[in-house]
């Protein structure tokens, strides 16, 4: 099927080499399609790496290699293969995995558990061995290439590339940050999305740079959903080459860190928006921010229930100010929350208030937010500080179309 | 909107009068519809109770109170009001309901906490009280209906009148239940489903009623979905007025306790697949039969987890024998799973064992069973004995156009 860009699709950003960082795309041939399907990112020695990843109890064996990976802490080099996931493939899928990282680390003489794999497509079918062979053959002979040309390559399903940027001064340096993701159906990220990398020339220790990009998942990655759906083999790795000859970050205390931090998020954030506004069939970005929860993390997952709930997604689909199914999603979500307390509005306006629908609720304000693309939910529990903004789109006819009226 | 009659319909069947229970029908006009919408059922002095309803913690004044009444064991009247569910409308929608309370007690001279209320349809308009007062007096000088005009009158978005019965012989004494019920969308039942109702002239105590609708509800009303969201009114009452003269049940000791409760599950799982039949947009009645889990109630989260997952009602609805769907829900459940153990299948056909896809898996009798209206998809997990069957509909544009395309 031809899939439509997205209507919320935003243009690829303008995004700098980043030193110690060489990309390279190749034909695998992984399905039927005119296009690069495997990627290949050649990283300086010593990058330190950092992951998260799904906690789907079925992840592919890409996924099981990977954890073990990140725990020594340094990376040389990425494939990434599209159009198969090799999930739930047993031990032919791992010899395929297995097969890459020592191809891989025979060019670059390194350890084979600096090769880092990632695959994404359709389950069950094993990773056709020689077509990766031929295909990462073919990437390491080829011509280095741009970001937005490594975005295309990772990309199934999605219907424009994605990537996003920072800067951070640390020490007097300036560092850069570069992300590319790919996703658009099966997302419910559980402390990872579908498949994201970032860039960096920061010198980071691989203990800190985990501790940071944990911390910046459980805001922007964990905070997103298209269809509740959490993908075998979610992965978001950040590499930092340490290039920028910034004194090393070791820690939340060294200097220019609060800084680093706060970049990764921003990038981790800009990254896991773009996967939303790709959500398949997705006519609205939906922003739902939930504040007076007990706590941050009950926020979130009461953010979680009415951005996974089908009656809101439609709702919004509809540009219907159905405040009714908000309260129901919120109360459906196991946290803790009083009727009596809870208050509800549409962009900045509220529609009920402590548990009574607004005795002078203008809808019109309302319905015209309602009619723009970017759309915001806002609930508050009325209980106590905690607070989350969750990220999702609406559910249309576009993805009943894409799932169900296609064969995959 | 003019909602079509669903694919999945099935006849009002030939159900007796219960002695000791009179049902009436009458026109409160709580919406603008030309139809009755207020529902009266008259029960002997004497009559037992039972209840399971919603956890939504955002329920309705209806729920609360109703929660508290079957403690009490009793019931001399049920009102069910359709097309204003009075959920979230603070003090105002409670005053409705006791107002009710207080206008039926009165006529039938009995305490206002045997008086039972019921209300369904939109949330966040109290229910008005001229019109509940109109509509109780209208049904009170009513002449009796039969199953079939209540089961019409306590339905919303229903495209169809549901009941169904059951007969047990208890000590010697036949006993009848007959059921009505209603629901469409807003059905992720949790411990209750939409709003269901069953009759019997059997003589049970309180206590054992409660026992026999509880385990009957576990294993079936807390077995569907039909979108995942759960409603703030969800209640199932099972009344008892002792009529057929049997030795009273007291509990599963008693002779015939057996079979009443056989009796009571058999129309439970009946109400609640029609529920399913009636989801919005389905076109395909779907069993998840899942097998080898560790314990029975982990095999229904499991189940639930399959049921819910857009993915995968998506490609039931496009006829799709895409297993990898199935995997992915499996793994997403937070339930014991081993991908190595598992096996999937549909219609009693394998296609993938433990772990691995079947060599000479032939999909075309799996196509051909994709193809009919009744779809079961078997789930084995390979670790114990725990099993459930968890029954959903397919999710299809149908859902999409009733939820977003008109306005509620």
């Amino acid at each position: 099927m031809d899939l439509k860009t997205s209507p919320l699709a935003i243009p690829f950003p303008a995004m700098p080499q980043i030193d110690g960082v060489t990309l390279r795309v190749a034909r695998a041939g992984y399905r039927d399609w005119g296009r690069c399907d495997l990627t290949y990112a050649e990283l300086a020695e010593g990058t330190a790496v950092a992951g998260v990843f799904t906690q789907n109890v079925c992840s592919s064996s890409e996924v099981e290699l990977g954890r073990e990976q990140v725990k020594a802490g340094l990376a040389r080099a990425l494939i990434v293969n599209a159009g198969n996931s090799n999930a739930f493939t047993g031990f032919r899928g791992r010899e395929a995995v297995e097969q890459i990282m020592a191809q891989v680390s025979g060019h670059l003489a390194c350890p084979a558990d600096q090769v880092f794999v990632s695959s994404t497509g359709v389950i069950g079918v094993p990773l056709p061995m020689d077509k990766a062979r031929d295909g990462v053959d073919a990437a390491i002979a080829s011509q280095p290439c741009g970001w937005e040309e490594a975005a295309q390559a990772i990309g199934t399903t999605d219907t424009f590339p994605k990537g996003a940027m920072a800067q951070a001064v640390v020490g007097g340096k300036t560092v850069t940050l570069c992300g590319i993701i790919k996703g658009s159906g099966m997302i419910a990220p559980d402390m990872a999305t579908m498949l994201g990398y970032i860039f960096t020339d920061a010198a980071v220790t691989p203990g800190f740079l985990q501790e940071c990009l944990s911390a910046a998942n459980l805001k922007t990655y964990s905070c997103i959903t298209v269809d509740s759906d959490t993908s075998t083999s979610d992965t978001v790795l950040a590499f930092a080459t340490g290039k920028a000859g910034n004194t090393p970050l070791t820690g939340s205390a060294s200097a220019g860190a609060d800084a680093f931090c706060a970049a990764l998020e921003d990038v981790c954030r800009q990254l896991a928006h773009l996967v939303v506004r790709d959500g398949e069939g997705a006519q609205k970005f939906i922003a739902v921010n939930v504040s007076g929860a007990v706590s941050d993390d009950s926020a979130r997952r009461i953010g979680l229930a009415v951005a996974n709930s089908p009656l809101v997604k439609t709702a919004i689909a509809g540009e219907d100010a159905n405040w009714g199914r908000i309260v129901m999603a919120v109360g459906k979500a196991g946290e803790p929350a009083d009727r009596d307390t809870l208050s509800i509005g549409f962009g900045g306006i509220w529609a009920a208030k402590n548990g009574l629908p607004l005795a002078d609720y203008d809808e019109a304000p309302v319905t015209a937010h309602l009619k723009s693309r970017d759309i915001a939910i806002e609930v508050d529990i009325g209980l106590g500080d905690g607070r989350a903004t969750v990220w999702t789109c609406d559910l249309t006819h576009g993805y009943i179309s894409i799932n169900a009226d296609y064969r995959s």
